[in-house]
């Protein structure tokens, strides 16, 4: 791995500039940012070598490079996905970081296996903070968090598996450039995982995009009822900052997990809406200590603490 | 004050105790709980010069006392307050630490509000814990929170008030004893504020019971829907844990708030099952923004961080 493209140089895409140059990776990084800010703001923190400050400039580079990460939202990172699959060759391996994985998995399948094509690693760590930007950068932000990778799934049909033995579909470069990009990732500090690109999307939405969508509701509905009313930050705990702090998160970040997560997304609101109501009805009966101690269950079993 | 009876030695009785030693009170401090070990366990952090070991031994205390605190969960403090309106003087001040005001503020008025009878002060402390318990008592769990008061309004009747200058219906002495007590509540750390017991009532169903009955909701949710599965604690962030750490409360905690301010909390909870079907039907829709910016606002506004 001797040139890295890192597309969209904001807190995930630096971060890994920051954490490949700790993990003792020498590849040269190019960035590219749809902000020419941001890219720069990359740079001066030591994430990127080089900035690369056009698309086109960027499709150039990522042709050179054994590996690109796309560290865009999603809908860009399907964009580009489309871009890059007629221009790089199979010594570059693409993967990506996106936040959904179901879509991104589908147009690895329809855009990339194809003999002489550049090869597709979808994958997604479990990291980053309320807010985006390089400037919020770190070399550490992996350390111990779970990146997940959800492989395309090669479905061949019967008559290829004869063929498979002489010409395997995936390239023995291809599988080496994946082993050695997950080897940089586990360099970083991170855990990593296989999964099935849909179960993917569906632990996901309970573990991340509900919790988001409830913590911008709860704020929302707050700011709504109270707006100026200064009682809340005078009375408001630990308890009502934590449940609110995702609420700072911003629209940037999440409307491409809801554009391409719905279903499942709304699945997870709709059982929690009921959840809620099955407690609003059971305040004063049996059944709200119940809903506790599954509750308890739930931290206890995890052992989540703090 | 000299004799103080602290009755519910747990995590906040015997914090307030430890408080009022750091802040240098001289008072001989008795302890009642209805579990003799939790006394015992409050005896021995230091909390209590005495324990008391019955219910009798209590009520006998309480009458030399200047001070008794009620520091149980909400309905025990309503039968405390009916046995000991009769028993105490007005030599002495009863306070409580409720989570909900307006049951015993009521209880306040009816109970207390005649001559020779002993004053009553509502309060109650924004501090505590997930976990209850005498052992995690600390002396400095009050420092810079919110001690709230809901004081007893005296309406009298407009006759009453020619009477009034000649022998105020509050002595000399109860006000000494509250302004004392307040005092002493400043010395511990905390800042305090005074509020109508409704409005206290309606206003911490938003920020403290509403965020714990959430979060029990995703908790239970969650186990219910996913048990032993592994990927949960795999790949479960800090989103998750924060969002259903208030799920590790106990169900014994709980059970008075939601019995004692039931319509408030439902209120909260049914709007916010209203907010959470909002954001589900607007998942791919411009509105899905305008809650995003709202939470915004909310965090952005209250300066709340971390």
């Amino acid at each position: 791995m001797e040139r890295v493209v890192i597309v969209g140089t904001g807190l995930i895409g630096a971060s890994v500039g920051l954490a490949l140059k700790a993990a003792g990776c020498k590849a040269q990084i190019a960035g590219f940012d749809a902000s020419l800010e941001e890219s720069l703001r990359a740079q001066e923190a030591g994430a990127i070598d080089v900035v690369v400050a056009s698309r086109k400039a960027a499709m150039e580079a990522a042709q050179e490079a054994e590996l690109v990460l796309l560290a865009t939202p999603v809908l860009p990172i399907l964009d580009w996905m489309q871009m890059l699959s007629s221009a790089c060759g199979e010594h570059t391996l693409i993967t990506d970081v996106g936040s959904t994985k179901l879509e991104i998995t589908r147009a690895a399948a329809a855009l990339y296996e194809e003999p002489g094509r550049a090869s597709f690693l979808p994958g997604h760590p479990m990291a980053g903070k309320e807010s985006g930007g390089a400037a919020l950068a770190e070399a550490a932000l992996f350390r111990g968090a779970m990146w997940l990778f959800t492989p395309v799934k090669r479905e061949l049909p019967e008559r290829s598996l004869a063929v498979l033995r002489h010409a395997p579909l995936v390239s023995e470069r291809a599988t080496n450039l994946e082993a050695e990009w997950r080897g940089w990732v586990e360099k970083m500090g991170a855990r990593t995982m296989d999964m099935d690109a849909a179960r993917h999307d569906e632990l996901l939405a309970w573990v991340s995009h509900l919790p988001q969508m409830l913590s911008t509701a709860l704020a929302a509905l707050l700011e709504e009822r109270f707006g100026e009313a200064p009682e809340i930050a005078a009375i408001g705990g630990r308890a009502l900052r934590e449940t609110t702090r995702l609420g700072a998160s911003p629209y940037s970040m999440w409307r491409d997990v809801a554009m391409t997560n719905t279903a499942a997304v709304a699945e997870t609101l709709l059982a929690l809406e009921q959840e809620l109501a099955h407690v609003r009805e059971n305040l004063r009966t049996p059944e709200l200590r119940e809903e506790f101690l599954k509750a308890n269950r739930f931290r206890a079993r995890r052992g989540l603490k703090g």
